[in-house]
């Protein structure tokens, strides 16, 4: 029979769903491609270092969960995650001060597809979600998908104002508070003790899903552990975690620490999504884990984002001109800029790389707006020494802007 | 400051989003899990069979592409898939017959997730798709999620009915058309040549998606090679794909080949969704194909398949009462039984596993209704001497109901 090729075909103009349209192209995710060109020093991602990769670990351990686990490393898993691992993570979030249950977990592939759980499952079109103004960019992303309207709350060095949330409480009936309560994203901030306690109350008071997006919480390298929502407030919380900062993003890893019958309906959702997450890489982070690496590697981590967040800091003091401020995170990856006002960071940015420097420009972190004078560095992925040649190249271009 | 917990948290009466509510659990992982009790032989899985993972070459390859890629293979990763991998992956679709180029494709995390992108990307409430009459209840269950409607067509031996299709655009104005046109879960039928031209014809005349998922193409173990859909109609069809069935479903790498402006619309939805497929895994398998070691284990599968298939053949001759009848599948993993009218393949499944024997019933594979006295025997999980005693276990009891 003869195959006819028919050029007729016009799939542009196969009607896609409008909210599908309507989505934006991640630009942190556009300004890494940019700024992965040869010669450019980029403060843009969220990347882990990626000298601190424990390659020989995870090469033995590959090997280890083929030898030990066989066929299961690679066969169809549990939409939860594979039940050691599952057990594990539980026990861990309990020795950690969060009572835990396997019933309260779920395995995700990264926090990004925790965040799309929890977006899929509360937001319905127009609902209204109470953020930090600025908050983490892939999150307003998801919530958009589903036509979420924001409470943006403003933010201070304690992080959010949280005596601002019970009036929009009140005012907007939200679905949900989304928070990033430790070494924010973008801002580096860490929400203060008094300002955790108020938030879980004005929660709890109103039975509204406290969501703690939490992928930094065990890069702490000064100050004093913060308690954690979870332990505060229990089932009124929702954490979502991540080893993507911790052991590697591209085995894309997360999961979420919740509710019973909230984590019921998650499960339902994660499997007409995608069955279930990578069960080999489940084994191999499971294997990382339970050979006590973890902790080794986050003293590594610490040490190695520490002497960057320092030289950071000291380059911007001697590079950067009068009038910019910048915050001084006691963790995480990223450090947060507010330039002169009148100083657009978006304009900026093709002159920057133009330098040989790339960062993300602060606005579209901004769920109210503004924002037009801020940017976020995150000092984890360069070399030292090109986080000095870094700043000082943008503190040259600033220069001539103030 | 000391912790209080409040107990009047109430989780159970957060706002879940009636689409999640809606929702219901998968039947076959539900059944997958109960057919998991020891004693229990389960026909009821798509699971490839244990024995055929590669698992040598896969502890091999894992350490090469530690060595070989470095930190590349865990660190972040573009969200259309690993570009070397993308390349591979659209040069053997071209090789097969289907002129692909990278910007054609997109790697995702399992073909469920490949189905998954299409339901969002195309249903709106009330939409109607188009699907055999039974089709795979994973792509149900997906696009029911979007609150799809159906249009079953028929099936016969040549597969869909597809003199149907034009009738049912008109009268539906569907928003695309879902087939499984190789070995099809769960019947098994392969669709003629014939089919094929006019499914491709009529989605070209009415400029309607067509949606080949073919997760089984490469499993044919008897009869001669299908033409694709892709290779007919080119643009017309998004084609979905998995290594799940070839390599190894734990480690969740599926893709999507199909029209460029559409692939751009697939890719937002990605990002927003988990942000990329797991890097690793997307390395194994282009050293794992690279290496030329597809061929070989698909050599290894079709042997394997072709003797339980046989096997599972005798035995129902063997076993099983006059008055059901079964399809003879030329490749896959599912036969397809029907039983005499009035038995109802649901109500004895709780007997059938108390006999230790499993399979899915065929209900909830028919959008439209019906199939009560249908079910679906998969093949390959279980071992030869396995399926001859758990088909000699259900030809029993199903003796006793004849």
């Amino acid at each position: 029979m003869a195959i006819s090729v028919n050029h007729q075909v016009q799939p542009e103009k196969w009607l896609i769903a409008p909210h599908v349209i309507r989505l934006e192209t991640s630009i942190i995710r556009e300004i890494l491609k940019i700024s992965s060109q040869p010669g450019v020093i980029s403060f843009a991602g969220g990347l882990p270092a990626p000298e601190l990769f424990p390659l020989e670990d995870l090469k033995r351990i590959c090997g280890e969960v083929i030898e030990k686990y066989g066929p299961a490393g690679f066969q169809y898993a549990l939409s939860r995650g594979v039940p050691v691992f599952v057990k594990l993570l539980a026990e861990r979030a309990t020795v950690s001060g969060c009572p835990t249950e396997p019933e309260n977990v779920l395995v995700t592939a990264g926090a990004q597809q925790a965040i799309e759980l929890v977006a899929r499952a509360f937001i319905d079109p127009g609902d209204y979600v109470i953020v930090e103004n600025p908050t983490y960019v892939g999150a307003l992303q998801a919530f958009n998908y589903y036509q979420a309207r924001y409470v943006p709350i403003e933010m201070d060095k304690e992080g959010m104002r949280v005596e601002q949330v019970e009036t929009s409480i009140r005012k907007y009936n939200p679905k949900l508070i989304y928070t990033v309560s430790n070494f924010q994203n973008p801002t580096g901030i860490t929400m203060s003790e008094e300002r955790r306690q108020a938030l879980v109350d004005v929660a709890v008071k109103y039975n509204i899903p406290l969501v703690d997006d939490n992928p930094y919480r065990e890069i702490r390298f000064a100050g004093t552990p913060a308690t954690q929502l979870k332990a505060i407030g229990g089932d009124a919380v929702i954490e979502l975690h991540t080893f993507s900062k911790t052991v590697a993003p591209g085995l894309r890893i997360g999961w979420i620490n919740g509710p019973k019958p909230i984590l019921s309906q998650f499960e339902k959702v994660k499997q007409c999504t995608d069955l279930h997450t990578n069960s080999f890489s489940q084994y191999v982070i499971y294997e990382f884990v339970k050979q006590g690496l973890m902790d080794p590697q986050i003293e590594k981590i610490k040490a190695n984002y520490l002497e960057k967040r320092n030289t950071m800091l000291h380059s911007l003091e001697k590079y950067f001109p009068a009038g910019v401020t910048w915050t001084n995170p006691e963790g995480g990856l990223f450090l947060w800029l507010e330039l002169p006002k009148g100083i657009s960071a978006k304009e900026m940015l093709p002159r920057a790389i133009e330098r040989g420097v790339a960062y993300v420009y602060g606005s579209p972190f901004f769920a109210g707006g503004g924002g037009e004078n801020t940017m976020r560095l995150g000092f984890s992925n360069p070399s030292v020494s090109d986080i000095v040649e870094g700043v000082k190249r943008l503190g040259t271009l600033l220069k001539e802007k103030v």
